[in-house]
Formats: C-alpha cells, sequence, structure tokens
C-alpha cells in the first residue's frame, strides 16, 4: 500500500460527492478519486447480490487509480457489499453505516433513534445491528424514504413539495419519540435544512459524510497511510453521463469538480465463452 | 418467424406491464413473455449509447424464448433504441413513441401538443420528430417529470403529493395552450386520473400502452403472424428484485402476474481477454 495514493471513494451516483466534500474539509491535502456507478444508479431498490457485484466491481476502478483506501460513499452498498469487500480486497475499506452509528449512539439522550435511508439501506437493517452492537438498550426505528433522492436530483431542495414528503415520512419517526436522527443516505445532507424545519433544533441529526471522513482520517493516522504529497486534487468520475445532478451538488457543496472522466464498467467474472477461443 | 412464439415485451422495469395489459386486451389469445430489466432501472436519466447497450441485451433474452416480435414497451428506450433495434434483429421491433405520435396527432384540433417524460426521452425529442413528420405544422411542448416516476413506484397515484407535483409539471404546458398530451412514459397511464384532475376534460390524453397495443395487432395481422394457439398467458421475467412496485401495478391494472422468472444479463460483447485463453 502506497501513501501517495489517492483516497478512492465510490458511490451509486453523485450524492457520494457529500463525503467527498467531507473529507477535503478534514483532509485537506489527501487527493481524492471518485466514482459515481450513474450507468446503474440509484443501488437502493436492487437486491444484495446485485450490489455486492456492483460494488467489486467500482472498486476495481479504483484499485486501477492506486487508491490507498476505499470508501463506500454510499448507504446501500455500505449496509450490503462491505464486508465483502473487506474480505476480498487488499486495502482497507471503510463505510457510511458504522461511523454514523458511531455517532447517532454518542448523540441520544433518550435512547431512541430514527434512521431514514432506501429501501435496501432500511431492508438490510444494517443500522439496527451496528447500533445495538454498541448498545442494545437503544431502540431503532426505521424508515425508507424513496422519493428524496429524486427530489434532491430534480434539484428541490427547497420547495414546499419536498416539505410535505419529509412531513409524510418523518412523522411516525417523531411520534416514536426519536431525538436523533440518522441521514442515512449520502444524498440527504443537501435536505438537511427542510429536514430541520420540520424536526426543530430539539432532534439531532446525524450526517453519513460527515462521520465517515473523521472515520477515514482516523484509518489514514493509524495505518500510517497520510499523505504529504497530495494537492487536495479532486477527480470525479462516472459510468455514464452526470444528469443534471452534478451542478445541484456542486452548487449545493461548494465543490469545484472540472473535468469529468468517463470509465466503462468490466464485469469481473469473464463471460466470454472460454470455447470460442479454441 | 414462428407465430406460435410469444409477443416479447421489455421494459426498463416493470411500468410497461400498461403495455402487456393493452396487449391482453386487444390480443386476448397471445402469449407474452415480459422481462423488466430491474437491475439497471431507471433507463430514463442515462445516456443514449448506454440505453442502446441495455436495449440489445435485453432483446437477446426475448429472442431466447422464441420472441416472434420485440415490443419497446418504455419510451426511453423506444426513443433512443428502436431504430438501431431494427436494424440489427431479425424479428419485427415496435416502440412505443410512432404509434403514440399517430394517436396525438388524430386528437388534436388547436395543433398544439403536449409531451411528458423521462429525462431521456424528452431531451431525444423523439416525439416532436415523429409527430412533426406526420403534421409540420404542429407545435410540440415538451417537459421532463422525473418525480413521477418514483410516486407511482411509491404507490402515491391518489396523494395531494402527486397532485402538487403534476401541476407543477404541467402548468407551464397548459399556458401553451395545448389541447392534447402524451403520457410518454409506460408509467403515466397509473397517474390518468390524477392527471386528469389538474387538466379536466378540455384536453385529451394519449395513453403510450393502449396505442402501441393497436398498432402491435396491425403489426401481426399484416404480417401474418398471429397466433391461434396461445392461451393470452403473460409471463414476466426480471433482471433483480421486483420491488413493492410489481403489487402496485398488478392491483392498478387488474393483472394477475403469477411467478415472476429471473433472468441474468449477459453482456453480448465478449469481455474476457482473449489473450487470456492462451
Amino acid at each position: 500500500m502506497d501513501a501517495h495514493g489517492p483516497i478512492g471513494v465510490f458511490d451509486s451516483g453523485i450524492g457520494g460527492l457529500t463525503v467527498a466534500a467531507a473529507l477535503g474539509r478534514v483532509l485537506p491535502r489527501e487527493d481524492i478519486f471518485y466514482v459515481g456507478d450513474t450507468a446503474r444508479v440509484p443501488y437502493g431498490g436492487r437486491s444484495a447480490a446485485t450490489i455486492q457485484r456492483y460494488s467489486r466491481e467500482i472498486s476495481s476502478l479504483l484499485l486501477e487509480e492506486g487508491a490507498k483506501v476505499i470508501v463506500v460513499a454510499c448507504n446501500t452498498a455500505s449496509a450490503l457489499a462491505v464486508p465483502v469487500l473487506e474480505s476480498e480486497l487488499e486495502v482497507p475499506v471503510l463505510g457510511v453505516i458504522g461511523p454514523g452509528a458511531h455517532a447517532a449512539v454518542q448523540a441520544t439522550r433518550s435512547g431512541k433513534i430514527g434512521v431514514i435511508g432506501t429501501r435496501a439501506t432500511v431492508r438490510s437493517r444494517a443500522y439496527e445491528e451496528a447500533i445495538r452492537n454498541l448498545d442494545s438498550g437503544i431502540q431503532v426505528s426505521s424508515m425508507a424514504c424513496p422519493l428524496l433522492v429524486p427530489l434532491i436530483e430534480e434539484g428541490w431542495l427547497e420547495d414546499p413539495v419536498t416539505d410535505s414528503v419529509i412531513e409524510r415520512y418523518l412523522a411516525p419517526l417523531l411520534q416514536e419519540g426519536i431525538d436523533t436522527l440518522v441521514l442515512g443516505c449520502t444524498h440527504y445532507p443537501l435536505l438537511q435544512s427542510a429536514i430541520r424545519r420540520f424536526t426543530g433544533n430539539a432532534i439531532a441529526l446525524v450526517d453519513s459524510a460527515d462521520n465517515c471522513a473523521l472515520a477515514v482520517r482516523d484509518l489514514l493516522q493509524k495505518r500510517g497511510l497520510v499523505s504529504d504529497a497530495g494537492t487536495g486534487r479532486l477527480q470525479v468520475a462516472v459510468t455514464d453521463a452526470t444528469g443534471g445532478f452534478l451542478q445541484v451538488a456542486e452548487r449545493a457543496l461548494g465543490l469545484r469538480v472540472g473535468e469529468v472522466l468517463h470509465r466503462t464498467v468490466r464485469p469481473l467474472t469473464p463471460v466470454a465463452d472460454p470455447a470460442s477461443c479454441l
């Protein structure tokens, strides 16, 4: 492993740029290579096996760029693929679930935590398990919010329609008495002020992006992988069109992305019939 | 070509079941084999090259089932991949754009037609071109409505949030003076009554599913491909999980889908390095 390599970050799409932006704040001298799998976004409704296959394929693109660590900046892939990647890859792998669960347990006073995310993240029960492993007395209530990502990608961040949808999804969690809410999707930090309008200040919002970035810093320090030669460059690559959301994310996050590269996903299992070589 | 084969129908997901349901009404004795590419749904935000590749791969699954005709029950793929499939495949290929454009031109009195669809469908200008080829004097106004599919898949068919979103998307088209609106996405027929609430009865709604089914009937009759042995069986296969939307579609369309098969997409271009065989 080479401390000079970039931090490899991937997401199903562009939402993980919230993690890249947080990494830039916490580790301003590290180079970041980001891949958004826009040819197959979103991962949130797919099966575990498919999410694991896609995550392996995108990780191999990051390894080709010399990534010294792989950050899974996607809650869905973190929930379903991090253990698989950890067992298969030689570089350290870090997802957003562990750091988010840790921060939520630190934040709660009532012992009641809410989690919002995609259908696949909620169905995986990954946050429940991570939180219960830290403190088995905590009550976790989860809600799948499949409309939030499309609303964010449409750029309706400050919008009465979005406010209505947030109210619909969050009201049942507030009735459960939660005092902490995990934003369990890397898109959701962009809705922080809209969510805050509904929840008020009494509820702690746990942003998976910030907590993940802090965990990456700890990991690099522990493993002696902090770079002294990086320039803080962010290189973004996608597997297909970026759509209009890249502009939404750049504006909302204050990121300057520059030229976006294209990468083609190659299935890792050879699919050509070996007999065809004869 | 064999008149006994099924009608092959594909969509990026489950939305194309509106076309399968319309085919069942118009051609009740034909067998239908439907593939929903749920591993890669939605196609609507992707590039033309990716949509063409996905369409080729899914068509090859239908040909393996002996499909005598391929119906592209997806506006995005119809807009971007039908010409490619027509030139490459030996069976007839029929999309939803042509029949929808034809019905819209028949319906309009004011000569002003509105089209709603995904970002990729609207960007392709496929409806504009098809309508202008039929009558160059017609004015076409288009609006990408990326939130409608997620709202439908969430099952919010009769919902004030959905009504607000519809109003936001359609108000500019109504201000243009349209008297005909093409529902340019196979999901949208499920929102027909919600759309009708906003537009009132003065605007003709053109349903791509119904018009496509009638065009398939004409084509089978002309080519002597009408089956006299089919039982009207609908077999649905998907490339990944179906999510909750299959139940929404079954209920809204009155379809009985039964057992859903799984199919794996295989890239058509061999990707293994031939040198690895040496």
